[in-house]
């Protein structure tokens, strides 16, 4: 039933900027979504690998949140406060406290920022550069940390970097991340650099790491250079920031995507599936003695979103109150491991990246990859690529995904891997 | 009744960040808002003429957006779909083309970028340096364009400027608004400085500017200024660039704030008021000729954001079908006029300053001016200040504001205002 | 004689980079100068009515300044020292401090730079920030402070900004320079930016500024410009920087340039004329408090030039132990006035530029002015434009010029503008 | 005879600003200089083993050149003739293509750019950006380039850096020297950081590198690594620039230091010896097809250095018009390395560092190598450290200095070394 070549999509192209991405990888116009599903106007269902790139960890229109939501707005719940005190953001701040900082041991204040993730990152690296007094920010290779012109500094992709169209992404240095060359652990490398006084590195306000690359290739980092890198930063006077957008919130199986490696973090930010369902919201996590901004001194119109606090405040009574869920997510964990073993020993070369419930396939070729992923949404499976050439095949499912509709989305993508496998002779070059 | 004195605040001093900023002037808890009424945990009912900085034009929780939205959620409508192809976003670009854009003759591509103003703007200048291979914008003197690295440095206050903890604010050159000095027109002088090739002055990519600066005092640009920046602009190859996030969708009389001018914008931003409700949202409009992004070029994870298209479109089908809505902002922004005159009037050496329903009185000093609004919010009005110096007392009322609500706000304002005059000898300075 | 048509200048073409400018205007090949004389191959004599731009205020090839480098060099005296303590340093010391320095009641230390102006610009303004830890430099419209990427930030001229290349020239606010705007006087929007805390304008490390712009069009600023500068300067707690290289060392009429206007600069750079007799030469002075230098943090190879420490100490003691020069200078000035004059109105629309010995005419068209100049060096007479259009025909004699060449070179001049004034009916447009 | 102390430096300490530093190592003062000798006013003479770190190839006040200068002088040579055409020049570019450029088939224009090193560089930096459009320069840790702005930004060491005083060091990438890590090849590595898209680094205008690194510690870089820089130049279109300041001219034993690695730089950067005899001169040699100048468009006061001409022209045809220097130089580095092999034998852990007659020893540690070189200076030897931490004793003598002289300063510092040894247990850490 060819829906895609069906689909009006005239007023897209007509009147949509040509930024416009995702909809060109699956040209079909969406209508409704729930879990795992998304469902098109021609009443054509997809499952959804993809879950908003990480925004959607508890999968579409989650029926508790959904009724809170409709509740809130019903009751003229405010929509828009600002960043005035509401019972929402209370409830919500309580209830983070209370189930996330807390059970963690972790003292943070929580800065409401714009609600983006590059907004997030934006006053994380303007904080660290008040605290310290200092301009360089370290971020890593194939990073992605944001399109405004602070975030795009860090960001490593000359095609996003090209976007600023020579304005000046001044005051970063780029480090390699853990083994992006060939396995060479890079840390000795980058504490050589700091190390020398004549190294032309000017001293580093911050670190700032994902510790799973999302976009750039689903390179998960180790918890021991993870904690190099903290160590290369307490060492040398620089603040430490976790990027956990991407990662963070259950995707790699604990709420934070480093609990488990003795991590201090000074600052952690937050967005994608911060708010639960989907909606805009992110935070800057900062340790108390590094919130020394003034009033204002960083602000934005949405900073918060009530509406967000709603469902955040549900998703963290509904998901993290125990560790049930963090459970389960661990054991769909091994479950995609194991079955993208069994579909990369498909593709000579084929290797595995990621950590958690945030793995993919380096298929070797961003060409091969897009074929995969374009015969899966031929066959009803949304999945996309990332990394530096577009060569890892990536699944970010929903964390709640009924077994079926993963098991049964994992034997569509295995199958468009065989059916590209035998039309690409060399997987790896 | 002090309520503010019982509201119970302690979680947000114990876990929000020092950032936070109107709910220092406004200490009570907020928990529900329906048209120009907030309401507090108390019950206390607070009159807003606020307006969330001119995001709430149509009021908080207009009935039809609430019910659209409350029916979207529970049909399982999208509520992320990153940037695919919705149902939703199809209804809101059709509504766009047909209400706005087609009406007023204009051919714009709609670049959805993320959902916060800042996120327009950084958009903007990055097309405009991509377009013309320069690297320089001229913003203007008490501009504000938003807190990312890029926005920031177009924005003129000093104090936001320093939260950038010295990163670098390269890229722009700051020029005199209309009348920044006294009156004197400032077109003569940035012509001259454009067209003397030793000025120092790099050839712009663009100019940007706020037709009303809502933060920076209200200083409201006339047609002819501004038509005279648009022929500089054009004369020296530059794109102008029109800011319309807080003065634009109503709030000066008109869907765009300068329709009346005989303008032709390169480039318009929206946010605050764009989706009807309060819902983080935003976008640039692009002429098509500079619509040369490639996809993902500037991206963002919650660009669009399909509760807002569907309040959007409720917002333009209910408001901009006719030009019902229009008149009746001018007819109140007369009223508004008329009251501030007089209440100016009480003050001696106060001025009036803005246009249409984005009007305030330059009360001469900072100080006078917070004691306005903390005696107003006493008595039950929220309303804020503005400009350089925090001395201009800002009217940001619903652009649906009952009359009779409205008629009193503004006595609560005048009597706050003939109170503090009392106690203040001399306004101005 | 068509003494240029025969020079052989094949050499220059074929080896020498199309950098070279000079040589352009002057098609000859020059080999030997004395006093305001320059001599080319073919034994044509031409007065030079250029002096090396200021750098020969004392003619080409002083006597006494000629042996004592002879009897140096003869002697074995240090060509070459680092920057170490040389017996010819210490004679140039003792002689700077007995005859500039105590006489005007100045206590300022000298930092030998690299023997260019632009190294003890770039000196000066990273010791303003080094002080005051602000980045930002006020420089002024038409101003030339050198080529270096930290001086060419501060320079006005778009031709020479564009050799940058696009390499970023940030940190410098460009403001306009006394009357750059039709007589508007411009101290007042200077003050008016700077007392503006959302002018966007960054708080000031430094103002400099050349009291008569050499090559910005022979502006020359009052005294009560610079006076207000200096005092906007300490107000705003920003140093004042004279960059005298140019209009320094005699060339207005006293050995600083502005001597009689009663300022009080932090910094103060010479160049040009400082070795007496056009050897590469350069310093800067700077007030004691301010000499926060550590050992070799600003250094280079040719720190003090050894041979220029011999000739610049026979200058100082020749023609400042006592005000005979200076008053001769003085003398020269009224000549030069009057005789420009006479010019001037001999073009409808002409004005006179500049101060002492430091003057020219704006004839309105930078072609007519070099037509003007073309036409002089048929004659005999070497002599160049300058202004952001080279409009300005500028006489930098010699400041020791012999009357009767004075008067010669002036004649020329005088033809020189009458000939090309009957083919150039609008002078000015 | 403790000369030192009674050196009257009273002048120096009174009124030179704190940024000198040379003279703070060697504590008197010296009057004249000739060949490897340096007298002070005491009438002691020093061994000079530094040369005007390497300004000096041909010694203090070669007879020839001080012959043809003194002529020029008396003659009423030119001094200063800004970039006019002179004989001097003429006859300068004539000897320099007949005698370098030709004999090794080499064709470049010559740039006189201000005549100091730093001016140089700017000149490449500036040309490269223009002739690629892009920003981005690659540098080297340790690398060191002047100090103006722009040179500032290529120079690893961070206490020179400092100088900036925050001033934008922007638009360059630093990578790892030869070596630099524990004997690495870094080539892997930068070419790894090149052909990754998102590894955040912008494509380069140009490699700048110093085939050794004379303040970075005496590195050199083998033929295979600069050919490897070059070919990772061309591959991704940045020029390749080679700045031969320091190691040119003969102080490696060829003119150009890297005649026989079968390089094709862009641009060689020439200054120190390139007058011969230490006057203030530099130029940027260019590959004709990136001489893109604009007239004008890089321009200084002392391009060029009349007095310059004359020695260099002297010096090239003395010393390389033929290959008796360059054997004799070749003859004295096999000296030097032996020497200086059995110098370090002294010494545990100390290693051998440079090339040719730039050579020296790594004694571990900067505290060692200062007392060193202090106790040398006692002895009546001139010698200074280099490295990140000061960490490097150098040889720097003239090219032209006696066998007898250059054993005696070698058995100088064999002394000191040992005498510094026996109370310094452990040499390196």
């Amino acid at each position: 039933m060819p829906t895609a070549k069906t689909a009006d999509t005239d007023i897209f192209k007509r009147r949509e900027s040509e930024a416009r991405s995702y909809c060109r990888s699956f040209p079909t116009v969406f209508t409704k979504a729930s879990g795992s599903l998304m469902t098109d106007e021609a009443g054509r269902d997809y499952i959804d690998f993809l879950a908003g790139c990480s925004s959607l960890n508890y999968g579409h229109n989650d029926p508790d949140m959904k009724a809170a939501l409709i509740d809130h707005i019903a009751a003229d719940g405010i929509a828009h406060g600002l960043d005035m005190y509401t019972t929402q953001k209370a409830a919500f701040l309580n209830a983070f406290e209370r189930l996330i900082l807390k059970p963690r041991g972790m003292d943070y204040k929580v800065m409401m920022t714009g609600p983006t993730g590059t907004n997030a990152v934006e006053a994380a690296i303007k904080l660290a550069r008040k605290v310290t007094g200092r301009r360089n920010i370290v971020a890593f290779t194939n990073a992605f940390h944001g399109m405004t012109m602070g975030s795009l500094a860090l960001t490593g992709n000359s095609g996003k970097r090209e976007g600023a169209g020579g304005g000046s992404l001044a005051d970063v240095t780029h480090m390699p991340f853990e083994n992006a060359m060939d396995d060479k652990d890079t840390l000795e490398y980058i504490e050589w650099v700091l190390e020398n006084p004549s190294s032309g590195m000017d001293d580093p306000a911050a670190f700032i790491v994902e510790p799973v690359q999302g976009e750039g290739g689903l390179n998960a980092a180790s918890k021991e250079w993870l904690q190099g890198i903290q160590r290369l930063a307490r060492k040398h006077g620089a603040l430490f920031i976790i990027d956990d957008i991407q990662a963070g919130i259950g995707r790699t199986g604990t709420y934070f995507s480093t609990e488990e490696f003795g991590l201090d973090p000074d600052m952690i930010t937050q967005a994608k599936s911060f708010s639960g369902m989907g909606l805009p919201f992110a935070a800057l996590l900062i340790k108390p003695q590094h919130d020394i901004w003034k009033p204002a001194e960083h602000n934005g119109t949405f900073r918060g979103n009530t509406h967000a606090f709603v469902t955040a405040r549900v998703a963290l009574e509904k998901f993290w109150a125990d560790d049930a869920f963090q459970k389960e997510v661990q054991r769909k964990s091994a479950i995609l491991r194991q079955r993208l073993e069994q579909i990369a020993a498909l593709l000579p070369g084929a290797t595995l990246k990621g950590r958690g419930m945030m793995r993919g396939i380096d298929v070797g070729s961003g060409d091969l990859a897009g074929r995969i992923c374009a015969t899966c949404f031929d066959n009803g499976l949304i999945i996309e690529t990332s990394g530096a050439h577009d060569e890892v095949v990536k699944v970010l499912a929903a964390l709640t995904i009924p077994d079926e509709i993963f098991t049964k989305g994992l034997d569509i993508l295995q199958d468009a891997v065989r059916a590209c496998a035998g039309s690409n002779q060399i997987a790896a070059e």
